[in-house]
């Protein structure tokens, strides 16, 4: 027995779906991309329903990609947020990307982040979040979201992390349901 | 640009400090091992000062091991409790510890967890949780610990997950103390 190693690899799909190249200008169009990676994620079997996406807010660069691996991986921890942040900071060599230097980032999420995730956003650096289906809409489909609260927000707010909510809500919350009607497993119902 | 990949190892020297045949009976012993990492961590400037370990609650068997990696391996996910839970759930090959046929498994963590953390402990599967030092004890040092309310400890406890606070409070703490005398980076502040 050794200490312990793992990998985290995004689907080799997932780069056909991404234009590095490109800007993405304003939240729908950041959001779009959060909720194609989603229904990408479910059209294929890959995971769960949520895609998440890093930009360099200004520039609408981005930066990192990220879909909900916890099946795939075998990882309950690889929500499609924790996985964009992870190789968001990968790729920009910090922890934080807030680091001096760094870009103002923004987390493009196709639903409100559970309990796990809002407080990762806060560790991560990004300064602003931007949300698409609604906590409403993931527990109607029966997953949980854990304890977030009212509060949660505030707290995120009140260290800076701005937050919308409800971009593309309709589209992302079609993807829930496609979940849904496919079948998906709710792994932590 | 690839869609990304990156890989979370422990250090190589936290193999000399667990025992993976060993029983650990009790909370106390337990406990002594997450802390003793915490205290390895910071001695050894390898990150902040918070160990973790997963057990098969009977038998006391070690099933992983976890020291927080945020500035060694520039990712502030990768608190102790993440650590540990992600490479037990590589170990068993499941997204939950509380799969059927699985032993009952809790989490023994050196400091109660940020709200990352805390989200995560209810993911990973885990049926009982156990913190050494306080989250009190970690803001005196001058780490945020995010939006944890009394409510949150209240979910857990809801779905199922048993908590138990202050078990050698004052050996956990004294490794963030020592931590701060060595003036160790406070990473998210």
């Amino acid at each position: 027995m050794t200490a312990g190693r793992l990998e985290i690899a995004l689907p080799a799909w997932l780069d056909g779906l991404v234009d590095w190249e490109r800007r993405y200008e304003g939240d729908d169009e950041r959001m779009r991309l959060a909720v194609t990676l989603a229904r990408e994620n479910v059209s294929r079997g890959a995971g769960g329903p949520f895609g998440a996406a890093i930009f360099d807010a200004a520039q609408g660069r981005l930066v990192a990609a990220g879909v909900n691996s916890v099946t795939r991986l075998g990882n309950s921890v690889l929500h499609a947020e924790i996985v964009a942040i992870m190789l968001a900071q990968h790729r920009v060599a910090s922890f934080t990307l807030a680091a001096p230097g760094l870009a103002r980032h923004e987390l493009v999420t196709s639903c409100e982040p559970c309990a796990m995730c809002l407080g990762a956003t806060l560790w991560s650096g990004v300064r602003r979040l931007v949300c698409g289906a609604s906590r409403d809409d993931a527990l109607a489909l029966g997953f949980d979201e854990g304890p977030v609260f009212a509060e949660s927000y505030a707290y995120l707010r009140s260290r800076g992390v701005e937050v919308r909510q409800g971009v593309l809500r309709a589209e992302a919350a079609a993807v829930l349901e496609a979940y849904r009607a496919q079948g998906g497993p709710i792994y932590n119902g």
